[in-house]
């Protein structure tokens, strides 16, 4: 049995202390908070993940717990969900979605998912056809480059440009698309940067798409978390001019990561998609895939209709207030370079200046040091793209921000080169 | 666009009315529900699939219902949850399934899935080496099949057999198993054969494994659904003989199947698995995979200790009344025969005499015909693996059981060849 397991590559893998888990946000995350410093009196201060839900100031609403609760209750939603999710969690999420759109879509048009990262799953395995490739944006969302490797998919990166507050490099997209491109994603509201894209630069991005012959996926997890002067603006507003695959969930909207329910929708009023067959592509791929629970499907309807905007206000506020104190104390770290204010999501990108500092080779080594001395988690640019870059979660309640910033200058400050 | 689409083989598929989908048994029993009689004036009957949850006689018990409650409540679950599951479901799964065994499973054997449907996949994943194989029960579950084709790994059957009870047929094992065989699958309480393995037989098992060096894959989702002579025995009894990939979840013996809550545990009293490295890879696997919702996963200690045994009878005392039911109205019925009385599970697979059937070539023509004409879904032998035998469910309320019975009576006296 054993000389079996053997044969065939089981093995229990070394493990190097210094070499954190490169291939998740998760294990990186979750390798910065182990070594953080047992003997530091102070608790752990973690900026490393996009879920506020541990605070409770962050707490869902009332609205959405009763919603599910009362489906339990109910004891009607005990049963196995179909292919796809329930009617009228379809019904109201192509309902929610198209308020922000000048066109239906139909519950035909949504796919209830585990989360919105199994949406992202989804929609790389119907993509995945040999020979075909996936345009994804540096910096990114590791998560696209996991699965495309899992699917066999191939994919090519484009840049955003931090001095174009995030825009997507459009020439960039251009010069890597081939004939064998099938769709380019974008992230927005950006995680990791915390840029919000204008009208006008969605509507570039569609063109050029359209020009290209490529769909776009528009990873709107973060949709409606915006707090700059722009307002948010879906990918399916264009969807006329390019076939839209639109991935979200009520995870960060509704505070709630771990209720793990997300959808994948076509933003498709020209009816191309359809024409191709692609709903029986997205169910072939659904068939043998995890479901979300049926009583959470069934409280959708009562969770999108009913939240009211003060919840949603108040959420708003706290990013707005915590966004602008992130940016005020980075400005007085002087290795640290913040290229714009976060407009939405929960994070912003900011630059190490390595030449201002000491004994520090790199933004994962820098991320090691912190946790170490000051027990405080960022997440090294590397994981999402960008080498020597940093991080920083601000959803987290004001009081660990005001500190874990703090740490962060006491940090810069005696790691700094001495003149 | 459209040209590039086309290009990667997307295409409306030609659907055909008289070939229902033959990947999934809920798309073969959706299919049938569809053509059931619309001008039929009787309710349909679905004895198709095993999810009694819509009756009544079989709600959860309410200290399920009040444990997902309270954990929504708190707020305290609305976090991602790591990988493999909160540690409190892992430890209360791993207490649960030790109470059956003469050792402690740990809470690290334990990984939380997306019901046992996912645990499955997740199993399949792990096993699919290039070059390996596994071996597969026939009749069995097709979902097997489905994730071994997926992920690209080799099968091969073995057979049950009905005159001994469904045991395993294990002179075909060996015969059929080489030294790329890396584990077999056997699912008991039996899904579709209504059977319940002795002690005796999984003992056999094991030992044949043990001389082939190969892993077993217990899948007991029907775990403790048994009502006849003999006990549930896991086969992690015999986790010293052979290491053993218990797979589960709350889905039947809760009757709550759209909660989505399963597991996979590692039986593994000798740490060989765990010598091999199987965790990490059961980790990679799980990584990118989706979880279970945080707080259902925290619901899962309360339900696992304080379900009384009363809630669990009354659910065994139904089944087994049904079963009897079933045996004895299939006797009336001269083209059907039952190997043998159901005492496990929710189902009892039956053997079609198409000899004694005119216009009818095979079981799915007969299910076809069946639910046009009398609007009863049965499961046509052929999605299981065995062509010409019924799969029935009893797990329905004891009036649509008998009409559904004497439906299928009907259906067979007027369809049977005249002298």
């Amino acid at each position: 049995m054993e000389g079996k397991l053997k044969k065939f590559g089981f093995e229990v893998s070394e493990k190097i202390e210094k070499d954190p888990p490169s291939y998740s946000i998760k294990g990186v995350v979750s390798f910065l908070n182990e070594i953080t410093n047992e003997d530091d009196r102070r608790l752990a201060i973690s900026l490393g993940l996009g879920d506020p839900s541990r605070f409770k100031c962050f707490r869902t609403t009332a609205i959405a717990e009763d919603a599910v609760i009362e489906a339990i209750r109910s004891a009607k939603f005990n049963s196995y969900a179909p292919t796809g999710g329930i009617f009228p969690a379809r019904k109201a999420i192509a309902e929610y979605l198209s308020n922000d759109l000048h066109y239906q879509l139909s519950p035909e048009d949504i796919y209830v998912t585990v989360g919105c990262k199994h949406a992202m799953e989804v929609t790389v395995k119907v993509l995945a056809r040999p020979e075909a490739n996936i345009l994804l944006p540096r910096p990114g969302f590791r998560n696209y480059e996991t699965f495309a490797n899992l699917h066999h998919l191939e994919f090519r990166f484009f840049d955003l440009l931090p001095e174009r507050g995030w825009e997507v490099d459009l020439d960039a997209v251009e010069a890597i698309a081939d004939e064998n491109t099938i769709a380019m994603v974008i992230i927005n509201p950006g995680n990791p940067c915390g840029s919000v894209y204008s009208y006008e630069h969605l509507s570039k991005i569609a063109e050029t798409a359209r020009k290209l012959g490529i769909l776009v996926v528009a990873d709107e997890v973060y949709g409606h978390i915006v707090f700059g002067s722009k307002p948010f603006v879906p990918m399916g507003v264009f969807g006329s001019t390019v076939p839209v695959f639109t991935l979200g969930s009520i995870s960060k909207r509704w505070l709630v990561p771990g209720w793990r329910l997300g959808w994948l929708a076509t933003s498709d009023p020209t009816g191309l998609l359809r024409k191709c067959g692609i709903a029986d592509s997205i169910k072939n791929v659904l068939g043998p895939a995890p479901l979300s629970p049926t009583f959470i499907q069934a409280a959708v309807p009562e969770i999108l209709q009913k939240t009211t905007e003060e919840f949603f206000s108040k959420t708003i506020d706290i990013l707005r207030a915590a966004s602008a104190l992130c940016y005020d104390k980075l400005k007085e770290i002087p290795s640290i370079t913040c290229p714009q204010k976060a407009e939405g999501s929960m994070f912003v990108l900011v630059k190490l200046n390595l030449s201002l500092l000491e004994d520090i080779e790199d933004d994962m080594e820098f991320c090691l040091k912190l946790a170490k001395e000051e027990s405080l988690v960022l997440l090294p640019g590397v994981t999402v793209g960008l080498k020597n870059w940093l991080r920083i979660t601000f959803a987290v309640e004001q009081s660990s921000l005001e500190d874990g910033l703090g740490r962060l200058k006491s940090f810069c400050e005696r790691h700094e080169k001495k003149p």
